[in-house]
C-alpha cells in the first residue's frame, strides 16, 4: 500500500483508541482533582495533528508477521504515540520553543496566568506523566506477556538512546565546531532508532518474528531513519510556518546542528561561511537575513547534499526489504514507506 | 526485625546490584559518547545515601509470601530507587533546590561551565534518562514475565499518581489558601502509595500474592504512607542541614504547603498568623525569623497536631498487619517498619 494511505488509515484507527483510553484516564483523574483531569484534556489534545508514523510503523511490524492487525495490537501501537508527546513536551522546554503544531507549546499554555517557572515545571511534569500513560496503554492491552514484555523491552530501549542522543545535541549546541560525524551521531541515537527500527521491530515482535527479521528490519530501519532527521532539518529550514507548525526559523535561530549548517561552513566561500556563522544561534534575525542564509545553503550546494545523503540511506535501507519480507504487499509498503520518509512536506 | 537493620541489611545488598547494573550500562553509554558515560556516572553518585525504604518494601513484600527474595528479587527491587531519583531530579528542578542529599542538585551540577537553562534541561534529560533505567532494572530480572509485568502495572500506575499529586503540589502553592485536605491530598497521592502501598504491593506480587494480601497492604500503606510526609514535612522544618542534606529552611522559604503550617495559621494568635504568613514563602528569612517560625509552630501546637495525627495513622495501618501476614517475624518487621516511619531522624 502506498505510505500515505497507509498512515491516513491507521490515524484513523489510533486516534479512536486514543480518545477510549483518555476517556478513561480522565475519569480516574477526575476522582483525583480536576487539575489531574485538566492534565490529560492537554495531553490528548497536545497529541493532535501529528503524522503517528511510529504507531503505524508497529501496525506494519506486526503485519510483516502475516497477522492482520486486531484492536489490541493498534492500542499497544499507539503506546509509542502517546510516548512521543512526551518527548516533544520536554524537547519543546529544553529549546524554549514557543509553538508546536500550531499550538503554544506545553510550558507556554501552562504559564498563562502564572510564572514561568510553573509552566516549565507543569510542562515537565505532564511530560512525565505522558510516559507513564504511554505505559499503561501497552499494559493494558490483552497481549500476552511474553510479547508484551518484549516490546516494552525494545520500546525501553530505545528511549534511554533518545534521552542520549538528546544529551548530545544538547551539549554539541555549546560547542564552537561540530562536523558532520556529531550531526550524524546525534540523528542515529535521537531518531533513526526510535522513528523506524523500533517501532517496526516492536511491531514484529508482537506478531512473534523470528531474530532474522529483527535483524533485517534494524538494517533497513537505521539508514532511512537517520534519512527521516535530514528530512526534517531540510523542512524546518525551507518549508512554511503554516505547514511545520511552528516558525520556520526556530532551527536556525536556535543554533540547531543540521548537516544543511555543517555542510554550508564547509562548502561556502569566505563571505558566505562568515554569514552563516553570524546567523546560526542568533535569535535576532530579520526575515531578510533568514532568507539570505536558505540562499546561501542552496547556493553552497549544503542541501543538495543533504538530500543526496538522504537518498543514499533510503536506496541503502531499500535493499534490506526482501530479507524482512517475501510478501509483495509489505514489499510495496516498505519501499513506499522509506520514500514517503524523504519525500514529505511536513 | 527492627527496621532500622532491615533496611541496612537491605541497602547494601541493593547497592551491590546496582553498582553491577551501572557498570554494564555505563559500557553501552561509552559505546555512544562520553557524555552518555557520564550521565550514568552522575545517575549513580545521585543515588548514593538514601534510606531505600521502598527498595526495602519490595523485598519485605516478597517476603511476605513465605520466599526468600534471591538477587533477581533485589534487582528488581532497585528499580524503585532508580525511579526514586528520577523523581527527585525533577522535584529539585522544580523546588528550584541547589542542594540535595548534601550534594549540588542535578541542574546545579550540570549548568557549572554552562547556562543555568541548559543545567535544567540536562537534568530533565537525565531524570528521563533515569526513569528508562529503572524500567531497564526490571525488564532485565530473570522473573517469569506474568509475575513482571503485575509489578510493572503497579509500579507505572503509581508514578502516574505521583504526577498527578506533583501538579496539585505545584498549583497549591500558588493559591492563596490550603486548607488540611488539600495537603493530605497531596500526601496521599504524591506520596502515600508510591512510598508504602506501591513497593510492598509489588513485591507481594512478585511472590505471587492473592487479592486479599494486596488489598491489605492497601489498608497498611495509605495510612503508614501519608504518615511518612507528615513526618518528613516535621523533619524538614525541625532538622539540621547535616541530617537533611539540604537547608532546613527549605519548606518554609519556598512556601510549601505542610499540615505544620496550615495549622500554625489556624491556631495562631493574630500575631502569630501575621508573622506565618510573612515568612512562608519569603525566601529572604533571616535565622532568626526562621527560628521564630519555627517556636510558632511548636507554641501554637502544630507541631503536636502533626506529630498526634502521624502517630494516629500508623496505629491505623498497624491494626492491618494481621490481614497481611500470620508469621509473627514478618508482623514485627511491619510494626517497626510503621513506627520507623514517623520516629525517624532522617
Amino acid at each position: 500500500m502506498e505510505a500515505k494511505k497507509y498512515l491516513k488509515n491507521y490515524a484513523q484507527k489510533a486516534d479512536s483508541v486514543l480518545d477510549e483510553f483518555f476517556a478513561e484516564k480522565k475519569k480516574e483523574a477526575q476522582a483525583i482533582s480536576p487539575i489531574a483531569a485538566g492534565m490529560i484534556d492537554r495531553y490528548r489534545q497536545f497529541m493532535v495533528g501529528g503524522k503517528k508514523l511510529r504507531g503505524a510503523e508497529i501496525k506494519l511490524g506486526y503485519e510483516l508477521c502475516g497477522k492482520r492487525a486486531g484492536k489490541e495490537v493498534i492500542k499497544a501501537s499507539t503506546s509509542i504515540e502517546i510516548i512521543h508527546s512526551f518527548l516533544l513536551m520536554h524537547d519543546d522546554f529544553m529549546d524554549q520553543d514557543d509553538l508546536r503544531r500550531g499550538q503554544p507549546t506545553s510550558h507556554k499554555q501552562y504559564e498563562k496566568g502564572h510564572t514561568p517557572h510553573f509552566g516549565l515545571s507543569m510542562a515537565v511534569d505532564t511530560g512525565d506523566l505522558g510516559m507513564f500513560l504511554a505505559y499503561e496503554m501497552l499494559i493494558g492491552t490483552h497481549i500476552p506477556p511474553k510479547q508484551k514484555t518484549a516490546a516494552w523491552k525494545i520500546l525501553n530501549e530505545t528511549i534511554i538512546e533518545v534521552a542520549y542522543g538528546q544529551a548530545l545535541d544538547l551539549h554539541y549546541e555549546s560547542r564552537k565546531k561540530v562536523i558532520e560525524e556529531d550531526v550524524l551521531r546525534v540523528h542515529t541515537h535521537k531518531t533513526a532508532t526510535y522513528t523506524v527500527t523500533a517501532p517496526l521491530q516492536m511491531g514484529a515482535v508482537l506478531g512473534g518474528a523470528s531474530k532474522q527479521k529483527l535483524q533485517a528490519l534494524e538494517k533497513f530501519g537505521r539508514p532511512v531513519g537517520i534519512a527521516f532527521q535530514l528530512r526534517d532539518d531540510e523542512l524546518g529550514m525551507f518549508s512554511d510556518e503554516k505547514t511545520l507548525g511552528k516558525p520556520a526559523d526556530s532551527d536556525l535561530k536556535e543554533g540547531k546542528n543540521t548537516l544543511l549548517f555543517v555542510k554550508a561552513l564547509e562548502l561556502g566561500d569566505k563571505k558566505q561561511k562568515k554569514f552563516i556563522k553570524y546567523a546560526h544561534g542568533n535569535s535576532n534575525l530579520t526575515v531578510k537575513e533568514v532568507e539570505k542564509v536558505r540562499h546561501i545553503i542552496i547556493d553552497t550546494g549544503a542541501l543538495a547534499c543533504s538530500q543526496k545523503l538522504g537518498r543514499k540511506l533510503v536506496e541503502k535501507g531499500k535493499k534490506f526489504v526482501p530479507q524482512i519480507t517475501k510478501d509483495s504487499r509489505h514489499q510495496e509498503t516498505l519501499y513506499s514507506l522509506a520514500d514517503f520518509i524523504i519525500e514529505r512536506e511536513s
